[in-house]
């Protein structure tokens, strides 16, 4: 359903530079190769999927994070290297250590990330020959073109970007993303870059990942699959000087209200990218006892795929939204109080179809393009949302012929 | 994919008579009311939806089973009484109150089934004009009419039957069952009647019934909703004499055998008939620590829509089978002894594809209309299964356009 707008403006952020190239992994004539730099003094914090199979660049991410702070992020898309076993994990490593000897460094402050195809092997031999044309682009305003560099199936190019005046001076933050299946297994979708030129010591700033990530990318669905390659990185070059934002202050809440702004904004150009998707659905459950049973009900909903049908349909079902809130696992679930509202229609009430709900307004809510489903519990004082779209003919159409 | 085939012979079970008829109850000129009788000195025994949400039938039906065994099942299709406030309890105690009065009974010998659109009242008065046409076909022959007479978007009527010779006699098992979109809530998907002569105590038959349930309707899938009126019912009519047949027996084994042989296949039968279904795939786990994290990983597996659409393709996808099984919440799950097979063809091995595995092989089992997707966890010695389809254009069709 994107409209295929432009990308916002992407301010730059100081110390943090990026080159895109082309290297011919899945397709000719496609930019496929992106180098990140973090300048030297940066701190990073990384999340990767929870999936238990994940893939050959996530293992070794992961163990390169543990010792020390990268100085680049190698990202490759058109083959993620995921499914391939022992020779997919020294693939991995060789791409590090390539764009170390061309630097001088070591192969442990590279990052390696890659998304597309599962089950291939790397073409390891191509994407060290343009790495040379990779890093002869770094710059600060590379942003744009690693937006495209990143991208798989997705229809358009994601990013975000706020510069926020705090009470330590100016702060940028800006954010790439890609993802359009969230999450296709065999295109390895999510994958997410942001960078800020704050100054944030290590610990702080996995804090502000995580509380971003769990607002923003973890409240996300188009069908329900975790993809064995996510990734989700954030970098403080500390170029902004000044000292150290502390968790706790004013300054540290500051940055971390616009990281979690910027990875929202990501995270809903996913799913409005969603494969297939013709609506882009907020479900918000409310007044239940927790938030954890609040998001149970709120995924139940927007993984039916008899509700995704019906939203594709414009089709105001209740009584499939209601069947997927009794059987979310909620327990002790009185109907009685429950209310169902899309947008400001009442359309479930006292256990049944509300008595002023009419076919007519409820279908002129579902036939927006955007719109949500609110579902009050009447239990209790917590509430949680997430994102999701609908389930389309085209969804099937992709998702079959994908590989063909 | 169901390809129309007649019902197998319904054997009659002495002692259990069926009575259908007209009502008009969601479109005229079907049959859409179904009476059971069920002889003096039966035993019954029932399991209904979990759904917390359960339809106005389903509660007066387990309200009643707790007075004592039933004497009628009164069965509607077209409506399924749900979401229908308290309007909707009067409305099935009416239709329960009616079929007594008629037989000079009380009302809690009756229990109500009703299958169809949600949220639309009950058309009391149409189904109590007709309740004498039903009474007066009552029939031990009547199972397959009444296989019709309980359909909703069923493309075939579902009958199994089964005539054991057992150490007490010859016995007779024989159901029907609807339930074509397991489930969707809104046509109230799956009900089950299934009956027998054979003389059971009412605990031994609730093992039976149990026993059966748990290793047929549990282990189906279609698109993993679960529905409001979902309703199982075995009747021990105990017509065929001789002692009561006791938990714990040779014969009793032999029962429950044939009642689960009869539920399996009904089950299947459901899963055939799928809504938009183009295969039938039995998704098997194997050599996992205990069975429930089998199951966990089948369904899975199962409920992915990535990996139902390429089976849709008829696309041998290894990778978006291993990542469904990598995200299923298996703990300390080690990918490297993980083996996949496409019915004799091995596809994942050793931590990727396997060595000897030809994308030929692989789609020669994918487009068959049935195969086996077997997963070797490696880790034990547990096993499960369960049963699916693919998701396919028309699935989406059928549910997005079901209301309009």
């Amino acid at each position: 359903m994107s409209d295929g707008s432009a990308l916002p403006d992407l301010n730059p952020v100081a110390g943090f530079r990026l080159g895109t190239a082309m290297a011919g992994i899945r397709k000719p004539d496609r930019k496929d190769l992106v180098v990140m730099e973090l300048a030297h003094g940066s701190t990073c914090a990384a999340v990767f999927t929870r999936n238990q199979f994940c893939a050959a660049p996530v293992l070794v991410a992961r163990e390169h994070l543990q010792q020390g702070v990268p100085a680049w992020l190698l990202v490759n898309t058109g083959n993620a290297n995921a499914g391939t076993g022992a020779q997919g994990l020294r693939d991995a490593r060789a791409c590090c250590a390539a764009l170390a000897r061309h630097m001088g460094a070591s192969p442990v402050q590279v990052l390696p990330f890659s998304t597309g195809v599962i089950g291939e092997p790397l073409p390891v031999a191509r994407i060290v020959e343009v790495l040379p044309l990779a890093l002869g682009q770094l710059s600060e305003r590379g942003w744009e073109e690693a937006a495209y560099g990143i991208l798989t199936t997705d229809t358009v190019p994601k990013g975000a970007s706020r510069v926020i005046r705090s009470g330590v001076g100016s702060i940028t933050v800006t954010g790439i993303a890609k993802g359009a299946g969230m999450i296709r297994p065999d295109m390895a979708t999510m994958l997410a870059f942001v960078a800020t030129d704050a100054v944030v010591a290590q610990e702080a700033l996995r804090q502000c990942l995580a509380a971003a990530v769990e607002q923003s990318f973890n409240r996300i669905t188009v069908d329900g699959d975790t993809s064995t390659n996510d990734a989700c990185v954030l970098v403080a070059t500390g170029a902004a000087g000044g000292p150290a934002l502390e968790a706790g202050t004013p300054e540290f809440a500051e940055l971390c209200a616009a990281v979690a702004e910027v990875c929202v904004e990501l995270a809903q150009a996913i799913v409005r990218d969603g494969e297939g998707a013709t609506r882009f659905v907020t479900v918000r459950v409310e007044r239940g006892r927790d938030a954890a049973e609040c998001r149970q009900a709120a995924y139940t909903i927007a993984h039916s795929p008899l509700v995704k049908t019906a939203l594709f349909a414009g089709d105001p079902n209740w009584g499939r939204i209601l069947a997927a809130v009794g059987r979310s696992g909620i327990p002790d679930l009185d109907l009685e109080p429950v209310e169902i509202w899309l947008d400001g229609v009442c359309i479930v009430r006292d256990g049944g179809r509300a008595a002023d709900y009419t076919e007519v307004e409820g279908q002129r809510v579902l036939r927006q393009s955007e719109y949500t489903i609110r579902v009050v519990l009447g239990r209790g004082g917590a509430a949680d949302q997430v994102w999701t779209c609908d389930l389309s003919y085209e969804y099937i159409r992709i998702n079959a012929e994908y590989r063909s």
